[in-house]
């Protein structure tokens, strides 16, 4: 058997999610299907975490073990034959012994596109409305950057994560731990869109869109950025933002520290 | 009656084409559906022309009578809050009388998206799928060029018409008038994309993609740019190359001279 990493970006619109559902096109179900064709076996490819309905990702790593020897370039270009346009294999590679896509993986790094409206009533493109969160309010920027630093370092981010009460058992089997090392957190303005990226050491069920949407409360003057610390503090959703559309949401990449003996 | 002139943009994905059809998703439909969802009038909105299914508009023109009277601004609001984020109103404005978005057209351009996966298999970006042809073929630009500048001038384009019998009936009840006058024709290199610019008196079915089709024969080899007037000549879409994919397809802009007194 051999180990693969496979690197890939999908537009998340046409899919239901990452995860395999019986009936909805998935990315996880098309890719595991793409891998049947090729090679006639039957697997799960592991993904570094679900992505929900409607989230894209830049970069998002899948491991899974084949019987079929095949040489990586040959792999990866069998696969872009085999899906469809939505989803495209950046790189096959042979991972190391015990390389697992969510276990092995020590940081993730998002990226939430918005799109302001205001001022001046800018109409939104029919071609990045796929991509972006069309946010009608107007916005202040410097309230919202001081937000999120406030986020760097380590905090337990019960507030932000999904109150949904499957969490736990669609996360893992036990609660996930809700607390999370942010490394980096910015927000600036770039070619019309407002972009908030964030890494940390992993993130709970819809926590970026919960500080996006916590982050627009801030810029637009009905949270202060102070707030931050207290939100944090109480350990309770119901304090925090709503939840910002799926769309606007990017997983830009996931790193693996000491990937040669993880 | 008022008589309106629109400006939409559409991503042409989700849709079965500008022309509405029963049953399924068009332009045409969604937009009337709108119309009569603000003002509770039954009509069929005139577009500058059809466009296919997954062809995209940067700026459609349609036209309207509408009993209600309407500010403008407050058409285009309620609009743009009644469509799907597919479609955006770009401007509504009140129409000279006589006005007809496709009869007083007296101009249309258009333009053709080509990602090249060649040299070095590039691989198109998910994201950038549903607007361009992800053309394998290593393409030469300079004849392709110069073919293009050879469409300049009037000329029969019954070669790049679309062969299929339903033609005239889809069109109009005549047969179209094969005859039309380019009067930009160009193809350039931008930002990792080929783009086939393309602006004349009208259109036949299907002929700029068939344009398309042939311009990359002639990159690729198969056909020579000094084919072009041969083909043009005879008269004879077989001997035109096939028809590129709707999606790389966009609607760039209609003219209409004497808007006043049209």
């Amino acid at each position: 058997m051999t180990l693969w990493k496979l690197t890939l970006s999908y537009d998340g619109t046409p899919f239901s999610g990452w995860q395999v559902q019986p009936g909805l096109p998935t990315v996880q179900g098309t890719l595991a299907s793409a891998l049947a064709q090729i090679t006639g076996e039957t697997l799960l490819p592991q993904g570094s975490g679900r992505t929900d309905a409607g989230v894209h990702a830049l970069a998002q790593v899948a491991s899974f073990s084949l019987a079929a020897p095949l040489p990586p370039e040959n792999l990866l270009r069998a696969l872009n034959r085999a899906l469809p346009p939505s989803i495209r294999i950046l790189s096959a590679e042979i991972a190391p012994p015990g390389f697992h896509a969510r276990h092995s993986a020590c940081a993730k790094t998002y990226e939430y596109h918005l799109f302001e409206a205001n001022p001046r009533e800018r109409i939104c493109p029919p071609f990045l409305a796929p991509y972006v969160w069309d946010c009608r309010w107007p916005l202040t920027l410097e309230p919202m950057q001081q937000a999120a630093a406030l986020l760097l370092g380590t905090h337990d981010f019960t507030s932000f994560a999904a109150s949904d009460p499957d969490l736990t058992t669609r996360t893992s089997n036990s609660a996930p731990n809700p607390i999370k090392t942010i490394t980096l957190s910015t927000l600036h303005r770039h070619d019309g869109l407002l972009l908030f990226r964030i890494t940390g050491s992993g993130f709970l069920h819809h926590m970026v869109r919960n500080l996006m949407g916590t982050l627009v409360e801030i810029g637009r003057g009905a949270l202060a950025a102070e707030d931050l610390p207290r939100i944090l503090a109480a350990r309770n959703r119901t304090l925090a933002g709503p939840t910002a559309p799926p769309n606007g949401l990017f997983l830009v990449s996931v790193d693996y520290q000491n990937e040669v003996h993880p």
